[in-house]
């Protein structure tokens, strides 16, 4: 119940920062409702068929795929509201992050696959619809670069395997990874905390080829 | 029969136009025949991976792939000729999308997919191998943009399955759909109809990111 | 065995190749685990999801998924050792090329598939990684552009392929598929072979859009 009022709510927030996204691409309608599924489903989806695990969560239960094209576009009308009360959508998205983590988590250890990929489902639920999006719309993908996001999943999928190994109560299990994924996710926010980027100079001779490709 | 005499037309043109973008980008020729084949079949492939629909039509069917590559490496010769009839290629694209439509749409139903499934099927088959061509080779996705592209897959897969439901004989269904979707989809390039666009203007801190990460 | 330990070094080599491209792009530790995951086990990870064979390679064997994480991370570190002695690497990565293609004819071959279709096997397990790689990294995609690659793959996956049908012991096919292989990949890159390149030149229309895309 918890979970999935709480899968639904991060689907939502997740759809519309993909249809932001395909806005400044300046896509139609289409796009919007493209983009924003793949923003909001595309990690359960690329999860599932790298576990074999069908048929996939969308198209067993359709209405999410409805809620996400309607979510995206009604952010093509709301977009300035949006746009103004974007600290509600860091929170929603943060909140979608560690729900999506925890169920990719969940449909792995169902599958009674080893603790590795477990947390990797969890990852890749998490953080691939970020993904999608940013290729889509060829931005620089920022789970890639931004503040501990892909981390926290991380966190959050080790955190409820490891309750569960323990035998700890699902519902405890569940709502302490959402607190604990929450207040560092948001503590990531607030502070720009990051993981240590790894930079590495281009030879001329690339740069030179790049602006070759570019032309 | 018809829909696969109709279908081997359709994957011939989307493979040219496939080669046509490879050759933009300056590949070589196996360059050429990945694009030419992602272009064509890559629909009906996202489509098979997405419903568990194993094994893949080119996988069952690798004479498909065949001629794929085969006329990609053939539009290497002929390009000139191929730009310059054009228009030829937007009839035989149109007949390619609308067949697509209809197999997507039709493959979900002997799955036993709900309606939804089917037209998200039909839209799935139609356009992501256009999809996969332009992140392939680096352009903006033009059926995101372009002229009733998406949309007409979707009017082609709803009127097919509105019609199979109400146990309109196959060959009557078939037909009809192909005829509206093709008068709708040369009707769309001839008078460019479009789906509204959503614009949505970046920041300035957004620009500046842009302009660093490109550089 | 003696594959084992060639795909053991084909994955850490390919690893680190993604892990440079994304120092290049300037990711965090995150992301250079990512890229270096996609670099070296994404086109076996494409070719199991292309042919519906599951479970996939890593998630049957997760210590190959923690290699390739681990080769990422000292990627960081030796950074500048790896790049000076890049020769080596050119040496690993034709090794790692030539092992996935017999892999990767050969999980075709063993599911009973077509001949065509275990060569293209073979082909999209060796270049499916670097083609994932340049994706997310958004740089012009390799494979379809240097000395002779994917061409490498076939010749590999075709030589294998034949010897099997012709039952020769499996030992031989695959030690002088490797040798032959490894031979063609350095004289490639040697002496600059090439397939021929498909060049169009786009119309100023065009180029006048991407501009504006760009922009």
């Amino acid at each position: 119940m918890l979970l999935t009022t709480l899968y639904i709510i991060g689907i939502t927030a997740e759809a519309m920062t993909g249809a932001l996204a395909a806005g400044k691409r300046h896509m139609d309608w289409f796009g919007v409702m493209l983009v924003a599924s793949a923003t909001a489903i595309g990690g359960g989806t690329v999860r599932d068929v790298l576990l074999g695990h069908y048929p996939l969560g969308w198209v067993a239960n359709p209405q999410y795929l409805v809620i996400t094209c309607l979510a995206g576009l009604l952010t093509t009308v709301i977009a300035k509201w949006v746009v103004r009360f974007h600290k509600v959508f860091i929170i929603l998205d943060a909140i979608g992050l560690i729900v999506f983590s925890i169920i990719g988590c969940r449909i792995a250890m169902d599958m009674g696959l080893p603790a590795i990929i477990c947390i990797v489902s969890a990852v890749v639920t998490g953080i691939f619809g970020g993904l999608l999006r940013d290729l889509i719309c060829r931005q620089q993908p920022m789970v890639l670069h931004k503040e501990l996001y892909a981390s926290v999943a991380f966190i959050a999928g080790g955190m409820y395997y490891g309750m569960m190994f323990l035998a700890v109560p699902e519902m405890i299990a569940t709502i302490s990874t959402l607190v604990v994924g929450f207040v560092a996710r948001m503590a990531a926010v607030q502070w720009s905390w990051r993981l240590p980027v790894f930079k590495l100079e281009e030879t001329s001779d690339e740069k030179r080829g790049k602006q070759v490709a570019r032309n």
